[in-house]
């Protein structure tokens, strides 16, 4: 049970979804960020790179309902799907992920800990792997927002399910329909 | 120096600013969730109380600039002014403030250390000084929102002002305009 009266069905609208519906004038601008860094179209980082990221920060702020959300949403647009996801979660550095996508997560992981831990050398690190200016910038944003959302969620409390299937099913429209369409 | 290159002058869009500039698709979403969280109408925090919880966790999550700029909008909003900041910066077990704010503030610290360490024993006290549903989902994303924020602007090396007056010429202007003008 969330910290609030949230005024809603909290095993129907479970995590976050019951904080934006209470809330609608936050909720837009945060479900339009969660939008543009997660699901809209990216000239170079896939929907599912992308939420692999926030999948791994929301593990490492011990988050359940955005971990097993992002998680679910990631193995769906992944080709490997939830074995590389898990894979991921467990240690980066020895999953089958390219070096690109390995500095990144480097990055992601520096965020975590707090914006002063990315350094000049991690960032060179993952230009040399061929990073762009804006994979940079997404990553570092992705990963802070996710240093939010899981503050947000687990701050109030909210509903966190247990079954796997509730976060599959979800992942499925989150697919089809994005963050906008909740 | 950023760790990108934002392209603009960075003395003349310091901070988040330049990054917001740098992707404008996410920062639309940032500055909607700022004007709502800090500068909307709010039935019972002022703009000013709003400024020191943003002020507040920037000082726990020590980025410069993100202090620097909400410390100068909470001063220049709140009748105790500066010197109100300091000591709530400071302590804010000490410092002159209500308890109903004081019980806020500690939710503020607890969702910066990590959305699980806020408990339901500090979610009652600040009930029990008088703290509103929408004071404390408001409070906590304030926090949260923060610890993106200043993860955001110190993990991509933004610039940040040393001139104490630069703050203040910034916060008459997000005061008067809010954050959608910039």
């Amino acid at each position: 049970m969330a910290h609030l009266d949230l005024g809603v069905d909290e095993r129907e609208h479970p995590g976050i979804q019951g904080l934006i519906r209470f809330r609608p004038e936050t909720g837009g601008p945060l479900t339009a960020l969660a939008e543009v860094l997660l699901h809209a179209p990216h000239p170079t980082l896939s929907a599912g790179e992308r939420e692999l990221i926030a999948a791994y920060v929301s593990g490492l702020n011990d988050c359940g309902f955005c971990r097993a959300s992002h998680s679910a949403t990631a193995a769906a647009q992944l080709p490997a799907g939830e074995s590389l996801v898990e894979q991921v979660r467990a240690n980066p550095e020895t999953a089958p992920i390219d070096g690109r996508l390995r500095a990144l997560l480097r990055i992601a992981a520096a965020v975590q800990r707090g914006g002063r831990a990315v350094t000049a050398e991690l960032v060179e690190a993952a230009r040399a792997e061929g990073a762009t200016d804006l994979e940079l910038h997404d990553t570092v944003l992705i990963a802070a927002a996710f240093c939010m959302f899981n503050r947000y969620v687990d701050g109030l409390g909210a509903f966190t399910p247990e079954d796997p299937e509730a976060y599959r099913r979800a992942a499925g429209f989150l697919v089809r329909h994005g963050y906008l369409a909740g």
